[in-house]
């Protein structure tokens, strides 16, 4: 029909460039991302969240004054409406799984904001993962404690106990390393909202509901499930034949962008390293990387030249594992990290303030007429 | 940076094709709307709302038994859960907007899904919007009544008497005429969400939240507020030059799209000038009539060649206020409406399994080095 004239279909709008961003840059083919200036490896390991929080929304880290006000900000904003808690207690009576409890509690943030609704997004999604986790397991929720940093309340909040220094290392290191990642389909669904000019609460809402989808951010476990199956050392080239010759894919290698190795499977298995290293099973680590180097071996063996590469679910897997988080929680945990990416660029559309709606191509029938039901 | 090489920057992608649809089709240049196969007007103002839910969905009206049985099945879907009730109350208690209340209300629907969940959402939409506006003004919700059909019920709960047949018609092809209209920015919200095989109520929340923005649904009171300020005909000339004088948009006209007049705007006109025949105020629908004819003289003269014509705006708002509903209804019945077309889309990008990931152009500075905070 007329509306398309001219126009160019994209399914699924691949080779579109749909925004300019400062927020963060990947370029697939030479493994590089780049988070507000700094290359992902240069900067995850090294600072806190709330700095990769700041950084990604101010395009610049804080000095200590403002690191200071900054994290005092975040503290404060950990407490949830009581109709929030309400929620998650019916959800967990009914078993909804976690993204989903998630989703509908960051949706009730809208009941009581601040000034600063991206603030209070980013603070309240990790004591919205760790109180209905807890729910989940017929545990009373654990108050927020406004001395912790935001990792390390996030542990807390989940176990009860103040965790070590090397888990609040590892986990930032892993939340700083997803924060944001280019024009995501989460990212993007979080643009699409709020170019309406609607509001964050709305847009996030959106984020989270796509990056729950397996194609996106939904599937994390298996990567790991393959090295348990595995078990022992001496059965990975077995196993890890016997997948490729059925046609399975190996979870854990590959990625739709990165055509060499993803970054941030190298800043994860550092961060993996030192965890295991110091209080992790280091059995289990030293499985990890016997599995990852057969199964390298391997799909070079069966696909040569793709050069499939360990992608960062596999380290994250691992690094999730060994701070003992169990499976159902590595996507709410990866939204609590990319949650900071997705208010910068919510902020960033805003200040745009461009509509995003692209057209569509009718296909089906025309000029049907109507007849009385009877006559159907 | 290489992750966009030989890609086409389309900022809010205009002139991307993003879909295939069966759905609807617009031609804007012809003032064409098709929904799956009838033209908007050969359809609107003859079936319920029902007969549209179906045909979006199923690409053929339901014959007689069809009909009676799809009536059954969302009539029976109209309760919902004790928590969803409890949220909206303490919404109300703290006068949380109407459609941010839709939203968080439609984001609990995962508490209680049956194995249509399309059908589910589309049958509490009117449900959670009625509840909703009466405990926003300390009235009692109304129970819905299974004997009603889907638009009757809705004015049903809303005002606790049962509508007359003039009423009902009218709402039913307002909702008709607004159940799908291509790639809107809501509908492409939703389409990207379900995209990474993320469920149905995800998607639909999303599609509130951008229906939610001024740029897309959330703005069409003010088409009819200049009826009002204009009060009677004989003013209608110096008030509508005085507002083109100063340079302000005459709100009610105009389209992003259509370069014709809007098909919908004749339907809903036909539409309004039965209701207001039979059972509204006669003399508030001349005057709008008398401002419309001034108004396009008047765009005419100041903008020649333009041909604005009036929008579905204006009509929407002389009708539903003619149904009696203020206009902090007119966003959540739009979505009433819409909902039909969203859930279709959702179930139509499902088969196609096919995620939408545009690319981003990083436009941010590089090679940063990391410094600690008391140097920074």
């Amino acid at each position: 029909m007329g509306g398309s004239s001219g126009a160019s279909f994209a399914p699924g709008l691949e080779g579109v460039v749909a925004a300019e961003t400062r927020i963060s840059g990947v370029d697939g083919e030479a493994g590089v991302l780049t988070l507000a200036g700094f290359p992902v490896e240069e900067i995850s390991g090294r600072v806190t969240f709330e700095e990769i929080v700041y950084l990604l929304r101010h395009d610049e880290l804080p000095d200590a004054g403002e690191l200071a006000a900054f994290r005092t900000a975040l503290a404060g904003r950990r407490g949830l409406p009581g109709a929030t808690l309400e929620l998650l207690r019916a959800a967990a009576a009914r078993k909804v799984p976690e993204m989903d409890a998630l989703r509908m509690a960051v949706d009730t943030s809208s009941l009581d904001l601040s000034d600063d609704p991206a603030l209070d997004l980013v603070a309240r999604f990790p004591v919205i993962v760790a109180v209905y986790h807890r729910l989940l397991r017929d545990e009373e929720p654990v108050a927020p404690d406004p001395s912790l940093g935001h990792a390390a309340n996030y542990l807390y909040m989940l176990g009860g106990e103040r965790p070590g220094e090397g888990s609040v290392r590892a986990l930032e290191t892993y939340l700083n390393a997803v924060s944001d990642h280019g024009m995501n389909a989460s990212t993007f669904a979080a643009r699409v909202v709020v170019a309406t000019r609607s509001d964050l609460v709305s847009a996030i809402v959106g984020a989270v509901g796509a990056l729950k989808g397996p194609l996106h951010g939904g599937a994390p476990g298996p990567a790991l499930d393959v090295v348990f199956e595995i078990g022992s050392a001496e059965n990975a080239e077995a196993v890890l034949r016997e997948k490729l010759r059925r046609g399975e894919r190996l979870m854990g290698f590959g990625h739709r962008i990165y055509r060499v190795r993803d970054p941030r499977a190298d800043v994860l298995a550092a961060a993996a390293e030192h965890l295991f290293a110091t209080n992790g099973d280091k059995e289990l680590y030293d499985l990890a990387l016997q599995v990852e180097k057969t199964a390298l071996r391997l799909l070079e063996e069966h696909r040569p030249g793709r050069n499939l590469q360990t992608n960062v679910e596999f380290y994250t897997a691992l690094l999730l594992h060994g701070l003992g988080l169990p499976t159902d929680l590595f996507t709410p945990t990866f939204a609590v990290g990319r949650v900071a990416g997705w208010t910068a660029h919510c902020l960033e559309q805003r200040a745009e303030d461009r509509l995003i709606r692209p057209q569509s191509e009718y296909v089906g029938a025309t000029g049907r007429s109507w007849t009385l039901p009877e006559e159907r």
